[in-house]
């Protein structure tokens, strides 16, 4: 299946989420003529075809490897990558597997239904021995926006509207989804937001999509919206997040990502009662990448073009 | 679009979950020639074409009505009827909406990943502002059964199974559902059960389906199994229940519907550290109905052959 021998290096900074001896053992079940490195073992950095990593790396460290034929950022958003010091010509690849997407999706449809269906206050009522129905917002007339239409938000979106709900996407490019209004571009933005019940994020953050939920964009809510974040910390602004909530202009939100990581003790985020917290979850488990590298050294030992690949450019 | 008049009686005992002036409003809107009659009065019951019902009928309700089209059970099951004396030859409908399914089928997606992805456990946490993150069973590893395969069960399998997860269905006959193994009748019930992490029923409740989920079936099912039952009450054995949950055979359950509504104080089940209660919300809004209704008007008038028949032989 392969042809000749393929090095990979893979640079393991957060060994509680990877473990790079199963990485090792696993690709060398999938690729026989693999040859594993793990870092700083890096040995001849000229032999080296692909690297995994599952940090930024630091200015330089591509420096050696002549032969490389793909990076692999062993994360769904490459913003941990330094886009401009990435050597010229290389294919940066990002984990992008069905698995991780539809981790992703369900965190997504779990948080809406847990407000919808009211699952907070059924856990005190249970607590009461009080029966007592909760009338859910009517599918009919509740309204989601994705911000976001790729592997994620797409497949969240298409979910949403089979279900009944009225859906509409938000992305860089006009999209024919049956049954979902598509709205691009930020000319767009303010009709995007304006009288949906629901607001996800799932954006991969860039320098056009940073700080993106402000002041500004809670104004064109609905009063009352609920905003899911699955995208990354910093494109939601706290201050101004709190403050939205506190107006009541928001009705609460759903956060899964935060500028720093774990979020610190003193954020007022932890205590807010319109608050959900949850720890970078929405996807939490790496190994379908082993699939997908696998994958990869196939597509570079034959020379086919590689899937997944950032636009350096678009920086997604 | 109708021909002559409709003439339609409705029984509305559940006042708090259907306003009959709502329908009546309603109904006339979309019926035109429709005649609307309350009961207990009914007027001239020769009159009556169709009769909507959210109770079990007294024995003779239906003896004066010699015109009767149909009776439309305002519930997803009929189990509220007494079949034994229903009037030969008329049709006996269930409600059926594409809303109600969803709504129900919502609501078994949002209590297995309720349990999948810890969502209790999150709320703890983030009391304790602890940044923990909880691994979820995986996708790929995670099965799931539904017991009944039709408008709720069915579209629930196909969705978990999109999603991922290995997914059979158990009915009466055999179903094609792409990637999705099929078993039926009560001879394959204990290899549907067995396995399964997840364990769905959503069947209706019959002569054949009664006490279906007692201590033979539990022992049947995979340690740790976890049970949701969006059926009827007494589809469930409650104390082989408990004592399947006790001795940690099943992992917990989440229950909407139960031997006697409201569940009594004295219950316990309402305290059971492993048991969700909910109160009979699975699906929750009947005014989907209405359309259903005016349908089966229009179906009426052009005799036409009526949607959403209950088979009186076979119980659903
Ligand atoms: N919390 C977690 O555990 C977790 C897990 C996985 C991913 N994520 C986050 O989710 C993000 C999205 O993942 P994905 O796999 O769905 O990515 P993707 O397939 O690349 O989709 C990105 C979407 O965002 C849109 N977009 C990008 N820049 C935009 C802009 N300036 N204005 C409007 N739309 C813009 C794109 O529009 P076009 O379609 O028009 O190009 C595309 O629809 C990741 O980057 C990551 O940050 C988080
Ligand atoms: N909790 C709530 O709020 C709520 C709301 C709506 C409905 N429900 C309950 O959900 C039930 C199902 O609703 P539905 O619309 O999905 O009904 P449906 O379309 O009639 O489907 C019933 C399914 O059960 C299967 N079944 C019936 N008897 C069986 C038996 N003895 N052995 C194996 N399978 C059997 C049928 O098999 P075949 O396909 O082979 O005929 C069918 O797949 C209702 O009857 C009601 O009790 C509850």
């Amino acid at each position: 299946m392969f042809g000749g021998p393929i090095t990979v290096l893979m640079v393991n900074e957060y060994p509680d989420y990877i473990d790079a001896r199963v990485w090792a053992a696993e690709l060398k079940t999938r690729v026989p003529q693999l040859e594993f490195r793990l870092w700083p073992d890096a040995g001849n950095k000229r032999d080296i075809d692909i690297v995994l990593i599952d940090k930024g790396a630091s200015p330089g460290f591509f420096d050696a490897m002549t032969g490389l034929s793909a990076v692999v950022y062993l994360g769904a958003g490459v913003e941990g990558i330094d886009l401009q010091s990435f050597p010229k010509g290389v294919p940066l690849i990002r984990l992008a597997t069905r698995e991780q997407a539809s981790e992703v999706v369900q965190y997504i449809v779990l948080r809406v239904l847990c407000q919808q269906r009211h699952v907070a206050d059924y856990m005190s009522l249970q607590a009461r021995k009080s029966w007592t129905p909760l009338a859910p917002r009517k599918i009919s007339e509740t309204k989601i926006v994705v911000l976001g239409a790729g592997r994620i938000g797409g497949w969240a979106a298409k979910l949403f509207a089979d279900l009944g709900y009225d859906t509409a996407v938000w992305s860089r490019h006009r999209k024919t989804l049956p049954g979902i209004h598509s709205y691009i571009g930020r000319a767009q933005l303010a009709d995007a937001l304006t009288s949906r019940d629901y607001v996800i994020c799932s954006l991969p953050l860039t320098g056009d999509t940073r700080g993106i939920l402000n002041a500004s964009a809670f104004g064109e809510m609905k009063r009352g919206a609920y905003l899911v974040n699955v995208g990354r910390g910093a494109h939601v602004n706290e201050a101004d997040l709190i403050r939205a909530l506190d107006e009541g202009q928001l009705s609460g939100a759903c956060l899964d990502v935060f500028e720093r990581e774990p979020l610190e003790a003193s954020s007022p985020l932890w205590t807010h009662p319109k608050v959900t917290i949850t720890p970078h979850v929405a996807s939490f488990w790496m190994d379908s990448g082993i699939d997908q590298a696998a994958d990869l050294c196939g597509q570079v030992a034959r020379g086919e073009p590689l899937s997944n690949k950032i636009d350096l450019e678009r920086g997604y």
